[in-house]
């Protein structure tokens, strides 16, 4: 088993925590001076360890393994939320130093912009398998500012740099330790999470047109309430879903705007951010088909017309079975009876580079499931178990 | 009964309609240019009919009959909706002259700001009952632009004016015709409505607070959605409310803001605007209770916290019987079974008079139910019948 140092782990992470402090977390956006800083410390850190570092035209730091393969990727990204965690993102790139500094033969990357500042989303990763063009990245903006994604590349001093692509045939597969950012394990009083898979989120935009009268002069035979009409739909939803969900799908209205909002107003249209998540494709089709039956079923019953459009509907990326066999030897190894295996609910670099190698992923506890939010924090004897596991686990499937 | 020139009735609409004209309706907030227009223009015609024009330091209008009593008071408000309709209020001061002329012993008077574009709200007839203190004024503001409306009434020439105030001795009662702003009369096939009452608005702002957390990561049993009590809570409303409301009793939610409102946040807080109205007291507060019972449901099922205030709980305003009596009568002989009686659903100025005197309302339909838009119209025949049936209901309140 190799033998990784978790003191210089865990005094890396903190060093890193230090960059763009804020409060217990750090504020770390893309292409700020923080996150710029954090990714030049990432550099000399992956030199010290033997790698090659370098940083492309969108800001992923890639440090290259110089031996002989076969090879492991290993890491997760490096920019933060806005005053946010310390440890989403920043655990996996650490732990792959880690993994490096223990002379396992990895290469290590920090993808940029995971966290989706920039409107083209998982700008880095998807970057790395060929799925961003130049047109996309144009048309980019900063979803806070409306700064221009160029603009701010080039702010940062990246401009003109290559883009780097990842070489599936140099790989065994990936690895991407995270917390867990839920309550599953903590609950279930685990240590450890293998990922099955990350699940597809299937964003839906409802809009529901109705007809804009005087709250007083309008009898309730009379009105044509699109918000009315919105409370029953997601009414509706509330009760059919628990129906014909999976075991761990979610389902979430994120906004309800009724326009124009005024108390004596009877709204004459509403929108509706509705969506679902799940690891399974047949799950996800049942979800959409109950969904697609309750707005028939509304514009049946009301006054009102509600329309359905599909914003997002990806598919999930299932997780490779050897290393998560891997992974799940390593965790019985290291901490016997204290892992499971579960859906990440979560987006992930995991789930680009798993369209073009094998991909898995490690969790750790989140305390009281907080992420996002600079209060996020894992124990330490968790990260650092975590850690000695990802190790593990590398070298058996090099092995 | 008196002789009311209906023909001059309608000049006098139509001449009013061209000042701050947009479209085929009028555009003519208060103290706009076009609004002091208007208010000029009203006081000529107030002269014309022979009585004693005045206007105030909040800009009401008011024509003093210069003869012996009884007196009746008549009238309405002059400035609109931005972007509005030309009847809304024009057509209760524009009948004031109609009866003026016929040689009615009324004065006539257009309170402003009943349209509320300040936010002290109903200004004229507020200020007029002696309900408006100096230092709600130096509060105050435009709800749009946010001019203090000290300023506003300076700009408009009217700074250091007396405000007026109602004698009530002087009058049998206060007369208000105004369009439907509804559908009732229309679809009934009818042309006039006699208000029993103006209904009260009961507002209140919900507020359900949850925990804000990330869509993918978090189960559904783990969830605290505030967005979805908030669904949930409403959904009961719209159940319950209908076995528990007046025959006439509206309940509206004109606002669901959740917060943040992103897709992939669960919201951790919802705020709602919820209002009904009817003109009975009991009925109002049958609603309330069963508000707050399905309040307490909602905090022993769900595990978000929701808390009511109460925005506004006003008083219904019953018309006087004795009035309605005399409109009721005239409307049977001016238009045998062409009427009804009827709440009001909107507030007006009639709401604020009938605190110190008996106030009465005549409707007259309102094509398709439209008003607060330019579209809004009455056809021309239902004007004149209106105009004819409060002349007549004067001659008989004054008898």
């Amino acid at each position: 088993m190799p033998e990784i140092d978790t003191q210089a782990f865990l005094r890396d992470l903190h060093e890193l925590r230090a960059i763009g402090r804020y409060r217990t977390g750090v504020h770390r956006p893309t292409y700020s001076p923080q996150d710029m800083e954090s990714r030049r410390w990432l550099m000399q850190r992956l030199e010290e360890c033997g790698l090659a570092p370098t940083i492309d035209g969108v800001g992923t730091v890639f440090g290259r393994h110089p031996g002989e393969g076969p090879h492991l990727l290993v890491g997760s990204h490096i920019e933060s939320q806005n005053e946010a965690g310390w440890l989403d993102g920043a655990l996996g790139v650490v732990a792959g130093i880690a993994l490096a500094r223990a002379g396992l033969p990895v290469d290590v990357c920090a993808f940029a912009d995971e966290e989706g500042h920039f409107d083209v989303g998982f700008l880095g990763s998807r970057s790395a398998i060929g799925e961003v063009t130049e047109a996309e990245m144009d048309a980019s903006r900063n979803r806070t500012d409306g700064t221009p994604l160029r603009e701010a590349i080039a702010a940062a001093g990246l401009a003109g740099l290559p883009r780097m692509r990842l070489d599936s045939g140099r790989y065994r597969g990936f690895l991407e330790m995270h917390i867990e950012q839920g309550t599953v394990l903590e609950e279930a009083g685990l240590r450890l999470g293998i990922v099955t898979g990350i699940v597809a989120i299937w964003q839906w935009r409802i809009v529901i047109e109705g007809q804009q009268d005087h709250a007083g002069g309008t009898t309730m035979a009379e009105r044509r309430d699109a918000g009315l009409a919105a409370v029953r739909l997601l009414a509706a939803i509330d009760e059919a879903f628990p129906k014909v969900c999976g075991e761990r799908s979610t389902w979430t209205t994120g906004r309800i705007a009724l326009d124009p909002g005024a108390p004596s107003i009877i709204p004459g249209r509403a929108e509706i951010l509705f969506q679902f998540r799940d690891v399974s494709v047949p799950v996800l089709e049942r979800m959409e088909a109950t969904l697609r039956a309750l707005i028939r079923e509304s514009n049946r019953r009301e006054r009102c017309k509600a329309t359905l459009e599909a914003i997002s509907c990806a598919t999930p990326a299932l997780c490779d079975p050897g290393l998560m066999g891997a992974l799940s030897g390593a965790a019985e190894t290291l901490c016997p009876g204290g892992w499971q295996t579960m859906p990440s609910g979560a987006g992930h670099d995991a789930q680009n580079v798993a369209k073009i190698m094998p991909a898995a992923m490690l969790f750790v506890p989140s305390i009281g499931g907080i992420s996002h939010h600079w209060t996020e924090d894992t124990k330490e004897e968790d990260l650092a178990l975590g850690v000695r596991v990802l190790g593990a686990a590398a070298e058996r499937a090099l092995a």
